[in-house]
């Protein structure tokens, strides 16, 4: 990560409202959920939340207490296993698909957990020389930026949780739907050439956005808006899933092996589809973007348009022109919606990741952080595409247009959508 | 089942105290949990606590209330499919290996269906007349026998779920540890020729134990006692665990696969072996009965001792001298304990089931029960070995001699136990 | 095994002409195939007919040569790991899945490691001295069933690997095609009592088919034919595959995961049933035996005809009124036919093997042999079902009354079939 | 592919000569081989030789004489199902992992097969009118490619074969062992900036290599020379397979699942590494070049020299300054072998494929050829990396610098090689 300056502005007491900011907001996603709801891991790829705010607070224990807090002492050695996602520097892990088999610790010993670790890091923040501060401080960001990936995780991972119940429960039953129209599409071009990508200045980045370096990108246009619900509807109706020639060869054989015939948590009920969302299970909205897609889905959406998915570096090229406003968490809505503005590139952040057709690779030139921290991105540059933009489970402070999302192809859980290129 | 007689004492409502007490036996067993621990499904053949509470419930439901109950309202409908464990004849079931993905209903939601079950279904046993008794009783006694059942897969798929922490959490933590000394083996003649076999009278049994029959069995010694962990320790210090002539072939292979070592549960800490009970971890006390161990276990310990396992029938035959007495869970130590009997024929109820080397099949003229409740046994008669006598995990009310429980030969999760015959 | 009396006829060169004329049976069987026929295995439960033919091979060497033949030297070490089936005492196996992926040794080096075993035999057998005799003898007897065994074994694997082709190879394409029509069904009263089962005499039987015992069986009465495939066909019309209350609890499960909607090898062209059988496909002839059934089926068959399958000790004692003639091997038809008679007790012996419900396991007293050779059957007494009487791919001089083959209950590559008892 | 210009050159007949070279090559690599050695499929990636003599041929018959020749009729048109690879603008494809269970055609009727294709398109070359050719002879010459790249698949798919076999049979066993030592490794400068990639020219190119474009690579330097045994051993010896910081994530899960601990085909015997080749089991020369790695080996070892696998690009860019020689298929040595030269940039051709850290995408502007035969290449753009400079089994008219080989990361039965950059 981008390395801070060592003037007094970073003493890391000023950080201590941004640390209370963001750990209550962790408290805050989980007011609706009883118990229950914290226990269960519905796939080996998402985790109970209970773990998410147990993992979170190990993090902050093991890079920052444990190496700077006088005579600190392990909360309790057994975290130590139990809460390591995968740092293989660190030590051992629980097997990841069993962490939905541990009822203890209990909801309310992981609370006491999270209150636990953070009164001794409001302490240590506090207390931190401006010595200690230029160490500490990166750390705390990392670990806060951190717990908001998580933030977004635990929405994702209670949705696909509570999709397995066949009565549909929602987790926010309040939130209105809207009944925009969908606005037309349009193109707007990017200029080929050399061109800037990765992280610069101050702020917080994560190491995978740097170096910056230079890229080659070929002119070529943009599209305006999200791909819709409606524009979708009408790829599976033109037989999108039955047609192996739109397809790439592993996804061909995903869609064929899993018998996917619509994006997940659509739910045919007579002739009408309904969407499983985060407010109860909804009828479709065609205006809204289309959402829960895999990169596979995006490709053949892409091919059958004629057209094709942006790399990272066009889709970060084209971004400049936008400011970082969008539907995240904050709107409360959790769910992507339509747009109302009817031009310019819109959509850009917020709303669902945007699957590019980019590779995740490291920048020429990056190096991981150094310890076990360098293992938080480096090692997974392998067998996943890269994703920008943030979605309507991202906090709006924790997004940025050089941020690299990555997942799997046949990834679906994820608020993932689809903008084309050509 | 074994029909019941018309007279007036069976009317419904003097099975009112027996219904109220086993129920009742349900809550008391949930006593020491925590609400985390409902939910979990630690392997596809257990099932979370919350649906084991559901599911007896839905059995009084479904083949009593909605049968006999005026103006009977299904107090909701996706219960039926949610709540039925493998009854065709009812309709289709959620899939057995996902009950752990459910978190609702809640627990309090489970317990509010099980209050207004208990209130129907006082009513209706208050209120039948003696034709509808006739009908309903033998059903209120399967009912209660089928809670008891599951009262005790709920201590042992607790134990399964407990176990997968590497916390090792106890589900009573009170119970005294026995420090009795293993008493000695001794050997018992039972006379061969033509025996009766099953159930018979006007009490309550499982139509498997039906119709009774005779039966030859051979002139034959059976073992005084079980064999305790001492004895077990033996076989293994032996290379009981690596001499495949020991074993069955399909023992041998899962010996492999599973990579066993030890019985289930046990836990090796530097020199010493310890045993996850349900009170918690403990060191190996080599007087108590050896428990968790498969039939193939069972099988080979025989073999190595150039002894045998007895057939059902030479067991029931052998049970006829011995009282319905011994180390059920009314006795709160949840873990099979050492005779202090020195003599005679003991601990033949109670403490774990004894494998029998009879596959599990159905007796000579059985018939199943008319409907979906004749489910209940007869489809299961394949693949499986009977075991008799009952556990530390049973109800003292719930056992009898006649009665045959049944497991595939690999399963270890239950109290299961050793008997020899020569 | 039956023990050999010790009298000059046992002179082990007596031997000699039937060891000639089993061994040769092999050759024969192999005539009509290619080179590529010797070397697939088309599922793990099947074997490659040159593994078959150097396996048999391997057992000569193995139990008689090595230890009986002077200053014996294995033909190839190798050999040794490569053709050992499961006998642990010997040594470690190749794995069994893998056995199709060996090009080596060659057929024509495998039948020249069939040669040489037979020369060192030939000369083992006229040199024997009567006290050797006495030991060789018996095993060269086990040998030679082991071979018939195997030779059933390669018909029905050859039929397996190509029945896994489009192209429908035929192993025989000139047998005719049987156009008898079905005989009446009839019922044969069998009387109740202790009876006595399993092998007495000087002849050669299994150790499994010993001790002879007493058993105890009700009075019944007893199929007098085979069920015919127009039989079997009534019962999928009348939704038979359909109705789970027909089925065992894993049988429906496996009819479901597997979707089984009619007997192994039937093929559906437009409205006809047809059969894959040795001699090719053939449109389904209604009068033959059904075959290719498992147990599931055979058992759901006789639920539904309010009927169930004889236990093998009532088969046995039924079929003491009958002689042992049939449709074997010797035929060379190859499949199942229909019979001509049209009264009587029938097809008892050859045509298909007939299931019984008893679960395979040791009669009372049995003693597997000696050594490695004990575990030619003893170590398989678990999980696998009892047939009776042979079938059209057995030799006629390999089948007795007491003969007990045992299967899984889902397998169905064997010629097996149903007969029904009440 | 590239176009061919219309003049007369392009006279289909010209191209006979080439026609009957390749294709007559196929068989001269099947020369050593025994008619078992045709059939096995030693795994889902793998096919039978039978199964790739057969298939070229359909793809000759499907893509030229079906369309071309006059009255044509199919061989058999069951063929055409049975040896389409992965053509679903053709129709449904026989089972890939089940090509090894097929024994007929057999090889006799393969080899008529590939006659009968050869008489026909021999005929149909001879008299294609200038018109004609102009569509066919690119099409013959895809197929003559096609053709060669599956010449390749023979003899890696044959040694995977071969290799399960615990004689390890040799295909090759005159072929002499190298005794050269290590040359020094170097390293040559290529200079950064925006360079040309991708096919020009009129010489054939697989549609992959277009179209031709500017990419953007930085300064580097590029390693002289292979790595060797010798340095991969020094690897494992630093415990390059025990320890995950070197390692990719997946690359260190399939590192612990599949026990990887050497290279393929390293087999340990007492002390000394040997190495099962082509040409049997032979003691790890530790001058030649390390093969049979997978990506993550290759980037592990990278990283732990604290150096990198060079681009795709930079590969293609450096190659510019060597010409197209090396250790290919026509040597007949079947293995790499160490380099005689001293400096300079060396086996940059032949010997094995290079690993790049490219991700196989497709080039901007990249069109799939029309039809069916666009699935060559494009739908694999995916998961797999790039790999650059063929093989000791590639033909070495096969391969070009722009040649871009893919396979997925965790593949290692393709003679594969690692050359670093830094």
């Amino acid at each position: 990560m981008a390395s801070i300056p060592t003037d007094l502005s970073t003493r890391c007491s000023l950080l201590l409202p941004k640390y209370e900011a963001v750990r209550g907001f962790s408290h805050v996603l989980c007011e609706p959920l009883e118990i229950e709801d914290f226990v269960v891991q519905s796939m080996p790829d998402a985790s109970p939340i209970r773990w998410h705010l147990a993992h979170t607070t190990w993090f902050f224990e093991t890079f920052i207490l444990k190496r700077f807090a006088r005579n600190y002492q392990s909360i309790d050695p057994m975290y130590e296993y139990l809460f390591n996602s995968y740092y293989n520097g660190i030590g051992e892990q629980f097997p990841r698909p069993q962490r939905g088999l541990l009822t203890r610790p209990t909801v309310a010993q992981v609370m006491a957990y999270r209150r636990e670790v953070d009164n001794r890091m409001g302490q240590l923040l506090l207390e931190a020389s401006p010595e200690q501060s230029v160490q500490i401080a990166p750390l705390v960001e990392l670990g806060l930026h951190h717990e908001q990936q998580h933030q977004e995780l635990m929405l994702t991972d209670l949705k696909h949780a509570l999709a397995q119940n066949p009565m549909y429960p929602a987790y926010e039953s309040d939130a209105e739907q809207t009944t925009e129209k969908a606005t037309l599409q349009s193109w707007h071009e990017v200029a080929g050439g050399i061109v800037e990508i990765g992280h610069t200045g101050n702020d917080f980045a994560y190491d995978n956005e740097s170096p910056r370096h230079e890229a080659l990108i070929p002119s070529l246009e943009i599209a305006g808006r999200l791909i819709t619900n409606g524009e979708y509807l009408q790829f599976m109706d033109d037989g999108g899933y039955q047609r192996p020639e739109l397809w790439l060869s592993l996804g061909w054989n995903t869609v064929q092996s899993q018998q996917w015939n619509a994006p997940l948590y659509w739910v045919r009920q007579g002739e009408a589809w309904h969407e499983f969302t985060l407010c109860g299970l909804r009828r479709l909205n065609e205006a809204s973007p289309v959402t829960h897609v895999s990169y596979f889905e995006a490709d053949a959406f892409a091919r059958w348009q004629e057209s094709r998915l942006p790399t990272e570096f066009e889709w970060e090229t084209a971004s400049r022109k936008v400011s970082v406003e969008g539907n995240f968490v904050e709107s409360r809505t959790f769910h992507p919606a339509p747009t109302k503005e009817t031009d310019g590139l819109r959509q850009m952040l917020g709303d669902v990741w945007e699957w590019t057709n980019s590779s995740y690779a490291p920048y020429p030139g990056f190096q991981p952080s150094e310890g076990a921290i360098g293992e938080y991105n480096g090692k997974f540059m392998c067998q996943q595409y890269v994703l920008r933009g943030g979605s309507c489970a991202t906090s709006e402070s924790h997004i940025r247009k050089t941020y690299r999302n990555f997942f799997p192809p046949e990834a679906r859980w994820q608020f993932t959508g689809i903008r084309l290129a050509r």
